[in-house]
């Protein structure tokens, strides 16, 4: 393995399927929407992405089994469009830049395979006065309005690292269509309520509203 | 994409035209000296660099859209030789040396592509007490001596780190010929009055006279 | 040299022969124990495994010839598997995450090409108060079962870095069995009686007991 | 360019060449005793190795011509055996293994194709005692013990790093025959005197009892 490589364990059917990113990062908001997704569509995983630019420690399941650290990819039908939800412990390091360039396109082959032709990503933004908001970013100015309009506030001037943000501006580069919702964290730590307030954000622009209490207390209780 | 590619917006006519490359550095004198030269001669974008070895983050726009860290070419018409202006928001991270060598042989390639036989390229050069001059540094004797006459100081045994350093040794690798102007600096700000310095400099070099006072003022305010 | 190689100094017959790798890092305690079975064993060298990733340093024998950083693979003959075991001075750096994959894979590569089916790899695990155990993560349930039966506590939800996970991992992805057994450590220095400890585990599990006194001291006085 | 290459500028005329290498380290003895043979013998440069991973940053002369990093190749005609004197300012960065392994294969790969089949690599070794001597380490046991015959001392259980311990260990890995001469150094400043003695014990070996004096004064004297 001297490259990134995709191995896929099923075949689920899959019509416009939307690709929604959410990696670790600030406050983990990405990874913990992502998994709220995850908890809430009940998503199976059927793909999983290596990389030997991953970091070289191997994680222990509660059993004792080894793996290598991977991306995986879940699957969830919806009566529009169905969900592709990436998610995973890691990222490449900060430092191995083209790692960065490297592992976001194998992700935007594979989801351009499987037909994707739009693609969220999230994540968090560190703030120092408690304001909770969520972010946008996007590959259009009609993309970045219309999430405005739902109550995003446009990302003016900022910037956005990892996986979060190149896989966002490739994504333009190959003319696809995509946004980044950020929501705003005032820890490293994982900060459960950005995540869930960017689960909730794109739950509604899927049209999917959220009914708060019960969903979210028990989907909020999933998170390890 | 897994090494630089360069994109062509247009195919503006070129004649003999002359490189000038201002990057961001020491009080980003380089890159303050390009936007100058941008806003006085009102240059249009016609090509973008991209690199995988450019930083892992992207950059928002004013208006919310996503791009990818890039290299920006300008085209400049003037009577006798036409400028490349090239100028861009961040270079390769330092540490990572074969990416500088690269990137700024794609530069290379893609000035020869378009005629040009003539390198400028605009730095800083930190100093510790203040004392304004532009240093020079030149492919050849005769070029070091012209523009010493012009009033640049030799600059002798010195280093230029960066791409500001590698364009101009690689261009003479290529038997083209090229000159460095660095600005005096004390701080590691952006430092217009450095960059509007180099600017000067290489106008007058180029037979552009700057008068002081309105034009100096309009493109210094110009500046972000 | 751009990429690892193996020189074979002999051809000894093996047969089902285990990998048994044993390196640097915590406490030493993998090296240790890969030592003291060579010792054990009076294991004889066969092959050596180069690469440009390990350090730039080379080392001096104590009679002044200088020689390349390198894995060894020693041949140890039993009644029922052939063991090879695997040490060095060295790993690759713990920045340069692909060369960690790519030295992993080629020392698959080698243990693949022999007949070996099984891999056990050794290592240490910090903790904060003395308590002396043998952790266990594998390939499977079954082998993990199995070992935690032969006394080794589950190493649940843990991680483990450098090669001697990777190469678990990486051996998991290619269907071979395997197991890392981890001795507690508490220090950073080499510590024998943790490498002692994975060492007659080991042997126990491979049906060797060890007994206590003269051979523990023994094999324990010889490593340096 | 985007691996290490090779410029000649003559063909000297090489008969039995031995390559001597000396590059920047501790207390810059090797580049120094480098310097001090080329002065001696009046040595002409015939030779220059560029390479992507040299540092990004080039180098002025006192007339102000940019010229990259390089190390540079002379030639120094002997009664018996001719001299390659090859030294540089520079060397790969610390953390760049593999090119350090790619410059230094680049460096024997140039030797080997003049017919060298004798290399010398001279560097320091920081000590805290002021200790004046001269350490040996070799590719065989029969030059350990000539040169410790020599005067010189086993440099028993050390390590050599970057260039001057690498060239030594690759070129055994070649059957090259070969030495590396380390003087005793307690600073990191350049140490004229360690530089002196390592280019003394290496004319003494080589055959030429250099008269203290005159000569060494002439040389040190032109020592920048």
């Amino acid at each position: 393995m001297d490259k990134p490589y995709l191995r896929k364990l099923s075949n689920p059917p899959l019509e416009n399927p939307i690709l929604v990113v959410g990696l670790p990062g600030f406050g983990n908001v990405g990874r913990i929407a992502a998994h709220l997704l995850v908890k809430f569509f009940q998503a199976k995983p059927f793909a999983e992405l290596y990389s030997p630019s991953f970091p070289d420690y191997i994680s222990i399941t509660s059993k004792g089994i080894a793996h290598l650290p991977k991306y995986d990819f879940y699957y969830a039908p919806m009566e529009k469009n169905n969900l592709i939800i990436m998610s995973g412990e890691i990222q490449p390091s900060f430092d191995d830049v083209v790692a960065h360039y490297s592992v976001c396109n194998e992700v935007l082959n594979f989801a351009e395979s499987l037909g994707c032709k739009f693609i969220v990503t999230m994540g968090g933004v560190p703030i120092t006065e408690d304001k909770t908001q969520v972010f946008i970013a996007a590959t259009s100015n009609r993309l970045a309005t219309e999430f405005m309009e739902k109550g995003a506030v446009i990302y003016s001037k900022g910037r956005i690292v990892g996986g979060t943000g190149l896989t966002l501006a490739l994504a333009k580069e190959r003319k696809l269509d995509g946004v980044c919702l950020l929501g705003t964290t005032m820890g490293f730590k994982a900060d459960k309520g950005a995540g869930f307030l960017v689960f909730k954000f794109l739950m509604k622009a899927l049209g999917k509203e959220i009914k708060e209490g019960l969903r979210e207390n028990n989907a909020l209780e999933s998170i390890k």
